[in-house]
Parts: C-alpha cells; sequence; structure tokens
C-alpha cells in the first residue's frame, strides 16, 4: 500500500534517497535531514499508515525503535535516548529516536552517523 | 523489585495517590500532574527500570501505550494523539502520551479525565 505524493513512500520504494541505517520485512529506519543530534532517526512503517496509532503491530515496531535506541547508545557513548510521536509534518506514520543532545559528534555528518549506527546494531 | 524513594515505584504500590488509569500485570498508567493537555498520561513498567529501553517486554509495553492512545481519541474527539519518552526528572521509566492540546477540556480536571479516558479503553 503506497500513497501518492507521500515523501516516505517514496523513500521506501527507494525513489528518494535517505541515510539507511535499518530495514526489515515491515519497517525502514534513517536519519532525519534535520536532526536534533548525532545519529537522529526516523522509524517509519513501510506501509502507508496516517499515524503511529494505526499501525497493527505496534509491539514488532517498538522493538524496531528500541534496537535503535541500543544501536544509538553504543555508537554514541550514552544511556539517554529520546524518542517523540509527533505527526504533523509528514503525514506517514513517523517515530523519532534520538541521542541525547550533549553527545559529542557532527550531527550534520550524515554518512558517518548512519554508519555508526549501522555499525553498533 | 523496587527502588528506594522512587516515586513511581511508590505509586505502583499504592502508597503515594495517583489518578489511575489502567493497569495490567506489568503496566500502570495514570495522569500526569502536569498535563499538556486533558488526560495527559504516564505508562510505567511496575519494576523499577531506569530507562524505556531497558524494559525487556517493550513490544507489550507500548501495546498498552496505543491502548491509551487510542482511548484518548474517543474520549478527547481527536485522531492526534502525541507521545514523549525522555526521563530525566524522575529515574523510573515512563512514556508520556497526551492528545494534541487543541482538544477541548480542562487539563486540570484530574478526577474527570481519568474517567473519560478509563470509559474508553
Amino acid at each position: 500500500m503506497e500513497m501518492e505524493n507521500c515523501i516516505f513512500c517514496k523513500i521506501v520504494k527507494k525513489e528518494v534517497p535517505a541515510d539507511i541505517v535499518y530495514e526489515n520485512k515491515d519497517f525502514l529506519v534513517f536519519l532525519s535531514i534535520e536532526p536534533r543530534s548525532p545519529g537522529h532517526s526516523l522509524v517509519i512503517p513501510k506501509k502507508h499508515h496516517r499515524w503511529v496509532w494505526d499501525v497493527p503491530n505496534i509491539g514488532e515496531y517498538f522493538e524496531v525503535v528500541k534496537k535503535i535506541a541500543h544501536a544509538q547508545r553504543k555508537a554514541f557513548d550514552t544511556d539517554f535516548i529520546l524518542s517523540q510521536v509527533v505527526g504533523e509534518e509528514v503525514h506517514h506514520a513517523h517515530i523519532w529516536v534520538f541521542p541525547d543532545q550533549a553527545v559529542k559528534g557532527n550531527k550534520k555528518d550524515f554518512e558517518g552517523n548512519a554508519r555508526r549506527v549501522r555499525e553498533n546494531i
């Protein structure tokens, strides 16, 4: 299922590039283009859902968020990982997961930060 | 497992009062005393864990968050429910889940808001 003109659906189909950190059958993780901290990631369902709360396998969804949080902990040497569900900007369910802003690193080094998270999954 | 002097552990043990919205074997939901919007809830594991990301059954944890989000949708007539994981204030894992601030209602009517959420679970 795909929604026309949805930027996240296009990222899922690899029609639009993104710094991809992880994917499995149902979910895709890529770096935010407006990061609050190094490695700030978005976790999305591959199928188009308007809201996080409409995703049927929400338990599996947050298992992925936890996996990324643990990788960020190792990659950026912190225990403090934040997460947010908002959803007004892009109308495709997405969960932010990002380290505390006190961690060291350049949040704009997308390629390097994606690699650091990937290597710690 | 309980942590001495942890306010959330005391709420779990019913030693400290709270406006409880829902509970099951592993999780407890109660209203925030500093609500951003009517029905703003905290979802916590009954066992003391420092961080959300340390809770072993994270899938079940977010199934509860989703249950509360759906109840808030019905109770406050909105699709837009936000969630946040931070964790600096109280050192017991907790997830915020709360309706968009545009919903109607008095966010300080704790008793009424707790009842509205409970009745819609």
